[in-house]
């Protein structure tokens, strides 16, 4: 095939080089505000690119800040008024200038510009996202520009941040990360409303016909990787992901969404539930131990005041001792592990003491409310530690558990103060026939389920495992109040925008 | 509200320990298969947990391999006939016992096993994979026991560890990662057939009634991350993600899956196409290096015979020079980069040469067929180089790029030998009124993508971006023909198991 063809045409097409584009000198080598910020000496020839966050401009000189995302604080930059004229709120520029020590009190450098570009339009008047105090509720209206508000763009980097951290935990752990299916048959918990997946090839049916399913079946979005995961335990032992659920719930709270991120992981040969509990407890030390000696850290514990997003109302308001209690919290060990029974005569002696301490008064067979949950985590967590609550009644969770006692399952809760449940986890049942008993009784049991009785079939191991939601821990590592604010594009009933 | 209760209290349900579960001595402090194996020196006390790959009894002795994923070698075991008896292929066991050099030549030590314990049921006779070899397709209907043969746990292990080079990769180079939303509004490239999303609150109306929809209007399953990674990019400049995309095509290929995870990234302030082709060379670069210098690179070039999958037949079948090639390839540098018009007069020249070359005749207008790109790469790559034809004609490509002259676009494909097209890219149309005019050429304004069009209107940047199909890149590295096997739960036309 490649006979005919001489090396000197072969060395002439391969070194065609790219001709069509030319690289401005705005687009020089060039550092993140940030990285700017960080530089302590001064120097003659610095670019730097982001956003007009201000301008502000006098008779012989002006000012503009500018960000990038990299940083809540932007740069200070010195303008001619000339070239500031071109400037307005939301503009993305190029600057290229010099970095020398400032005079002002704010920075400790500012960057004099001696070369100004705008980058492209910005129609700053008409912009819907003005620099000044908006509510949450208008600002999710346009999760497109939200972004772009220095407290979101450090949302965005904590969730990457906290992303790397748990793929190296995992990493370190020997957990194998696992692309589970989104598109499933069955509905994990027996009793989630869920979404329905199916094809526009076919129009609505007549009545009468039967309609043609993509897959031949109805399909539906996950409700939870789990049990998937647990096909995978069973090839490769330590397995987790995190991957996007769903739940159809016409929930309106600031703690649900229709699709979220859950972080699920499952572990074979165990029978013990310490071990999936030491699994959680290790991932979360990891989590806020390299949260707390990262730049975010600071950054989280003093928003900027300079910005539209420092207005009181805005969501990153929880105080600063608050969120470092939290991360110490998380950061520590031996979180107490408290039994349900234990749990329950503990909130009725509380009661007991004051009557009026709960709007429903807890009893064994009813389970926890949220303002036990609080109470729990308040009483029993010393300093913002979190606390495991274990083996609940069975009849209050799932087929899949592990019995622990005649009445109770092993499987544990995990409570945070403020936040309540932040993961939940079990044993699993790995016994065939006690798995199809606890199916036929909660009413799961039918073809869609078929291969998960497989594998207690065949080479059925004990094994256990957790689901932490992901945007939850988002919330509660930074303070923000409302799960729809630490998520980009939020879905929830009535509402997904873009 | 804590003021009642007495410091002993909260000591003493602090303290209570989770006494319902024993730890047996089967589950003592142990090690993985693969860290056995990497173990030199002999050791008297040595716990390992897996599955049996086979038993052979003799009459004093008995030998079983055991694996659990972390290797493709077994550990070997010799045992007492008595124990070796409740043994069966599959069975999930723990066996204790010491570590010594081996008279055999197969493996430098075997596990002398004083103890051993069958952990859960293993019905080996019943069992759909049987320890012979067995088509792909059949394989394929079993997708929750598939993951347990040896080269499918070396598959799972190798997503794994491309992720976490990908996670790497991007972190070092300053992009954050992001979640983009599954459930989305529009269908990025305006001709993809894109699955429904709707809920089951509602059965199906009567046929006057106007549908009442979660989320008020119809939503569908993303076909790419790419516009809401472009928001993401005008906030933080560099952002990538690895998301799960959905097309609801007919396909029945080796290349094609209905839910695939796609790895794309965005960057602002570039206005140089080489800048998005430089960031997909890097990151190409450091995943194959990462490879090269692991563990897996000799499992997968060297695939363990002793096992069912060592079938001719069997996915892993690339020869380890092509693999070897391959990876070179990736983390070579200066990737030819060859504008379209010059790759089709390559083609016509060849063509001319030989006329039986092609089936289809290339020309400019009809667009590079498969047949074209495998001669490209074959003849163009060097030694199995990767190559980028840039500049594609306008009319091939989605309305968002931005165009390099009259009539093509700034766009790349990342052409790779064998298995062509891996990843796609381009410079985005960053001008509001241009953008308009090309949705409009080709259909696509209207409503649901007034969003995107803000993202021109306010601090609009020039930017690029790229898309990387991450299960075909699986397949490329791991030498597996069909995408169907390197996805653990795969989804396509009329197959959605599990």
């Amino acid at each position: 095939m490649t006979e005919w063809i001489c090396a000197r045409c072969i060395s002439r097409l391969r070194s065609s080089a790219h001709r069509t584009f030319s690289t401005s000198r705005a687009y020089r080598e060039r550092g993140s505000v940030a990285s700017l910020l960080a530089r302590n000496a001064e120097a003659d020839h610095v670019t730097v690119h982001g956003w007009v966050r201000r301008v502000r401009r006098q008779k012989k000189v002006a000012f503009a800040a500018i960000g990038d995302g990299s940083s809540l604080l932007p740069v200070q930059a010195v303008l001619k008024p000339d070239d500031a004229a071109q400037l307005s709120t939301g503009a993305a520029v190029s600057l290229f200038g010099s970095w020398r020590a400032s005079h002002g009190a704010k920075q400790s450098h500012e960057l004099q510009a001696r070369e100004v570009q705008v980058l492209g339009d910005n129609d700053a008047e008409h912009n819907p996202i003005q620099p000044k105090y908006q509510t949450p509720e208008y600002l999710r209206t346009l999760p497109h520009l939200r972004p772009r508000i220095p407290t979101n763009t450090l949302l965005l980097r904590l969730r990457s941040q906290v992303i790397a951290s748990t793929t190296s935990f995992f990493n370190r752990a020997g957990f194998i990360q696992c692309h589970t299916p989104i598109i499933t048959s069955s509905d994990c918990e027996g009793a989630g409303e869920v979404f329905t997946v199916s094809s526009n090839h076919h129009p609505k049916p007549p009545t009468e016909t039967p309609i043609e399913h993509f897959f031949r079946t109805p399909k539906y979005l996950t409700v939870s990787a789990q049990l998937h995961l647990e096909a995978l335990s069973q090839a490769v032992d330590k397995v987790w992901t995190l991957s996007p659920t769903f739940r159809a719930e016409k929930s309106d709270t600031p703690r649900h969404l229709s699709e979220f991120y859950m972080l699920e992981a499952e572990q074979s040969f165990t029978q013990n539930l310490s071990d999936v509990m030491t699994t959680v407890e290790n991932l979360l030390n990891a989590i806020s131990t390299d949260l707390h000696s990262s730049k975010l850290a600071e950054e989280l514990l003093k928003p900027h005041q300079d910005h539209p997003s420092s207005n009181p109302d805005h969501p990153l308001t929880t105080p600063a001792d608050t969120l470092t209690d939290r991360w110490t919290g998380l950061a520590s060990s031996n979180w107490p592990r408290i039994p349900y029974t234990t749990a329950i005569t503990h909130l009725q002696t509380a009661a007991s003491h004051n009557p009026s301490l709960f709007a429903t008064p807890p009893t064994h067979p009813t389970g926890l409310q949220a303002e036990h949950e609080r109470y729990l985590a308040a009483t029993l967590g010393r300093n913002r530690h979190p606390i495991f609550i274990t083996d609940y009644p069975a009849h209050q969770k799932p087929f899949y558990m592990s019995p622990s006692s005649q009445d109770t399952v092993s499987s544990f809760d995990l409570l945070v103060p403020d936040l309540c449940e932040l993961a939940g986890g079990s044993l699993r049942e790995h016994r065939a026939a006690e798995l199809l008993q606890a199916m036929q009784a909660k009413g799961v049991e039918g073809k869609d389920l078929e291969w998960y009785q497989d594998l207690r079939r065949y080479g059925s191991v004990p094994h256990g495992g957790f689901g932490l939601g992901f945007d939850r821990l988002l919330c509660y590592l930074s303070g923000v109040g409302n799960v729809r604010d630490v998520v980009a594009f939020p879905r929830w009933y009535g509402r997904a925008e873009c």
